[in-house]
């Protein structure tokens, strides 16, 4: 999906909602289990209620790989019903050297090797150029780089300053806008850090960025469209557990749609604000 | 393994060496293509063609799951056919949030869940202590955190510099070690990177150190342990390309063989040099 279809999706669906599958065989609904398949019912019944209301989905993959091979089959099948007007994003902040990046490129993005063709893949910075570029490489994907993460743990080394003042996710986004562009590349920035969004809306006032933290980490929705909100909206905000575990009943797909209801109309609201829709 | 074993073997074996098992299924020998999993039958003949002159074996992930199901049963039969007395490592590097990395956890430890075994997983440091505490936090299993890489993108952040000059390579040892010991936590140290071994054993006197890039990626062995050895050797030296891939016909286990020996060899002299045997 390039960035002007998926600009065009989030005006038409009034939506820059990403929903998570991070689809915990442990929390789906029990009544789930005598499907042959488990994981992928759940994922599919999800994304049926609520294709409508978002334009990307997000599987992490530690929630599959967890389940060994029945976990990349469920994965395979969810990735195969994705519908194609929405990014499908493997959440999986791989990061390796040259030659082995390009496998992991081969996993998530050619189909006729690994089964998987996701249209976007999150990658770690911490090994630098030659970690991201088979990435990039890659005609028609993305790559969306970790900047500032939503964790407690995102201060540990990413809010650190260095002798310029400059902090590391700073210089992570400074350093790697210059090795993709706005069309193959996006940032991670966690919903928790609003003012954060102010620094990297500096470095990379174009970017798309996928923000993660709104719901169940506590970030705020309006807080990230103050700060983070450019001319073509520029956000795709990713919830998860507020929408796939709304409820843990039979009624678990209906409720996942009220929920993604809410933040739908919430996006709509600051869409027209901007005057984007 | 705990620490005592491993260097129990090390002094047995009076070898360090843990041999990469990044199995590219275009670069394996032709004939085994008529074996029902031409990447296990590979391995199955190193590890056998090996096991006396190392200490680990270290698959790196991407290889395996570039080829979906496929590369997982590959990879779950090489985990189950790995030695007992040599440390297995998951090289994936990985790094996410803690509900996440606990996920993960289970899918390189807990074989009941995923059907893999490994006693260590190479992780990420960028997102911090929470991405990092659910690995350590697993009894008896190794977590070997990135610090400075043997690739060329490794300076890109690893050696930039803070305010009081402290690299943050650097930073990241002596923050991570006060959340492991020497009992369950290793650290990524390049071959490439001779003199900041030093620095590293200023912070980490006493940790293993798993080192890449000896062999193809031109590192030193000699370097690595004037620099890096301690009373306890305190090193794996990791070889792959210039093992696994030392011929590509019939005999490419007798010449992986050879090239072992090499090492090992090599290996031998530094352990008497420093009267650890």
């Amino acid at each position: 999906m390039t960035r002007s279809e998926l600009i065009d999706q989030i005006k038409s669906k009034r939506s820059f909602l990403c929903v998570g599958l991070d689809t915990d065989f442990e929390k789906i609904p029990r009544h789930l289990l005598n499907h042959a398949d488990p994981v992928f019912e759940f994922n599919r019944q999800i994304i049926e209620a609520t294709a409508d209301l978002c334009v990307a989905y997000k599987p992490n993959i530690a929630f599959y790989e967890c389940r060994g091979i029945a976990g990349w089959q469920s994965l395979q099948r969810t990735c195969e019903a994705l519908p194609k007007d929405c990014l499908s994003i493997a959440d999986a902040k791989r990061g390796d050297i040259g030659n082995t990046a390009k496998m992991y490129a081969k996993a998530f993005f050619d189909q006729e090797m690994s089964g998987l063709r996701f249209d976007a893949l999150t990658v770690a910075p911490y090994m630098g150029h030659d970690s991201i570029q088979p990435f990039l490489d890659v005609e028609g994907k993305w790559s969306i780089v970790l900047a500032l993460t939503s964790n407690a743990g995102g201060v540990d080394f990413q809010m650190h300053e260095d002798a310029d003042g400059v902090r590391l996710f700073e210089r992570v986004v400074g350093k790697t806008n210059r090795w993709g562009t706005v069309d193959n590349l996006m940032y991670v920035v966690g919903a928790t850090r609003g003012e954060a969004f102010t620094a990297i809306r500096a470095l990379a006032p174009d970017h798309f960025l996928l923000v993660p933290g709104v719901g169940a980490q506590g970030g705020s929705l309006q807080d990230v469209c103050r700060y983070g909100m450019n001319a073509d909206c520029g956000l795709l905000v990713n919830a998860t557990r507020s929408i796939i575990y709304a409820s843990d009943d039979e009624y678990f797909a209906e409720r996942a749609r009220e929920e993604a209801l809410v933040l739908q109309g919430e996006m709509e609201k600051e869409l027209a604000a901007k005057g984007i829709i």
